[in-house]
């Protein structure tokens, strides 16, 4: 994997602001926030993209998820959040190295800005589409 | 905590087109999706928001969330995909109970939009708000 601008940070090479840190999983601050109290949480362990990541550091980016949410929220203030993990450039990811954005969305409108243009689903499509998965599940590690 | 879709769907009083299901979580295609293969997983403990969530039950989600993602890019063609959780409704969270949507984005720019507008994070601020963080998360379980 190449290096980025979070492998650097993990080690140690260029600083970040710290808010949480154990064995798998560092949390920090993001340098250009799109609100008071962004935070990025990544784990150690190198992996590009979600789909890259083992059991192990995503258990350990989960179990951290809500303390980390509560101690954001509480600092700031605000009561409303997203979660956001990007997979791809045409999916907004612009850092190689697994991250998760934790935006509080504030008062005053700054956070996240969310399109959602949902379309109904197909329900025959969507039958066969999750037996299709259900199967890959089954049979995968 | 209100009975919600989702709460209905774990106790199988309305159908869901399911994916995953293990003792903590499951996982199932949204009915209104953004782009083919969006996929919902919740946990099955009764929690509104992640911060409300309990450690085990994000970890689980956690855990699950690669193989997922992987099944999901490996049905459907995708190459790149966003996680979302919502919390609140100025968060854009519309059912009261934690779920986590996994998006493609395809190659027809069917998927999530995102509106980004990051400004430069004040250094001293951003320092001050970190230990505050930090030391919240020492004190916090």
């Amino acid at each position: 994997m190449a290096t980025t601008i979070f492998s650097k940070i993990l080690a140690g090479e260029i600083p970040c602001h710290r808010v949480y840190e154990d064995d798998l999983v560092l949390a920090f601050l993001d340098h250009a926030p799109l609100s008071r109290g962004h935070t990025l949480l990544i784990p150690k362990e190198p992996a590009e993209r979600l789909d890259q990541l083992s059991d192990a550091s995503a258990a350990a980016i989960g179990r951290v998820l809500p303390r980390l949410c509560r101690a954001i929220l509480q600092a700031t203030g605000a009561t409303a959040f997203n979660v956001l993990q990007n997979n791809g450039p045409s999916a907004h990811q612009a850092v190689f190295h697994v991250h998760f954005h934790i935006i509080p969305k504030h008062k005053d409108g700054s956070g996240l800005g969310i399109a959602w243009p949902a379309k109904h689903g197909d329900d025959v499509e969507q039958k066969a589409l999750a037996t299709e998965l259900g199967e890959l599940l089954t049979h995968s590690g």
